[in-house]
């Protein structure tokens, strides 16, 4: 592209750089940036420097947290005996917006992928294992992607956990809710049959 | 959603205001940007503050510069009698790119519309009629979309420059090169035809 200002170019490029965003769509974001008041962009600069300078990790589940501990690791509301493993954050804020769990969470920071180069030694596995030494944790629910990735993992830690007298679990994998039997793969298809439940226990 | 860190959320939410940029997209981009190294964040977030703090104006043609007057505008190898009006830089940029054109630019800041309470006064029209007023001006090209909101703004333009002996041209609307007849909409097609130019006209 053809740039008549080098601040223009300068600030295409840092845009260009962000996941899924390309030459055309980063010059419409600062296009629409210049059109803005000066003091709504000043905030928005502001925030990512902050954002990026001020974050910290829960020390204990290791989850995105503004403060030393993490609000949930910090509540007496939750149950600290119940650790739910996930790959990271979104997986946190996906499974808070259910409603359905008051344990605690352990952001593992990603998925062991040979093909990447993530090996278990980039991932909070040991910080998992004393945690589960020093406290009277009852259960480990695995809340990781369906894909190989999370299937490796799973089969480490699983193996990692085997000497400790804890439930180990996994999140239900089977058809959607409202889903239509037709439609759905036959590898889904296939192990919901196999993992199938007693009907009185699908009526809560 | 539900944040785990104020900070997140505000950087978010930031995010979420760019055109195009949802909740889910702004938080993929905010967490990419948490994996990144401080320095990179921190130039990301300097470069906009800069760009927003110290971008100019050419103005001559009030195209986006870092000078008072643009490159365009101030090289002497330029045309300076054709001036061809657009409505932004990304049409200026576009333009460049040709390599076809070598007069100057106009830019307009956009284009008449009432749905979005855009009337004349809002763009720059005075300062192109001074312009055209001050130097000896030839032609002026209007290069705006075939929309509802180009047709007027050049409707418009044109009833104000009726009076000086100026060509007044637009670029050429027809079927794109490497386009096929039968996926031609019908007002494009229909135009052409009525548009036709001599064969030899097509040679170069």
């Amino acid at each position: 592209m053809n740039f008549s200002s080098k601040l223009l170019e300068d600030a295409v490029a840092e845009f260009a750089r962000l996941p899924g965003v390309g030459q055309k769509t980063a010059l419409r974001l600062v296009l629409h940036l210049l059109n803005q008041d000066k003091i709504d962009v000043e905030r928005f600069s502001a925030t990512i420097s902050k954002l990026r300078n001020e974050i910290q990790f829960c020390r204990v589940c290791l989850n995105i947290s503004d403060s030393p501990v993490c609000q949930i690791c910090a509540s007496p509301k939750r149950d600290h005996s119940i650790i739910c493993v996930v790959e990271d954050t979104r997986d946190v804020m996906a499974i808070e917006n259910t409603n359905q769990y008051n344990g605690v969470y352990h952001v593992l920071g990603g998925l062991i992928s040979p093909m990447d180069g993530i090996g278990p030694s980039d991932l909070e596995v040991d910080s998992l294992i004393e945690r589960i030494k020093e406290n009277e944790t009852k259960e480990i629910i695995f809340a990781l992607s369906a894909t190989m990735e999370g299937d490796t993992t799973l089969f480490y830690l699983n193996k990692r956990l085997k000497n400790f007298t804890i439930t180990i679990s996994t999140i239900a994998r089977g058809i959607a809710f409202g889903g239509e039997l037709e439609y759905v793969d036959e590898v889904t298809l296939g192990r919901s049959i196999v993992t199938r439940v007693p009907y009185e226990k699908t009526i809560t």
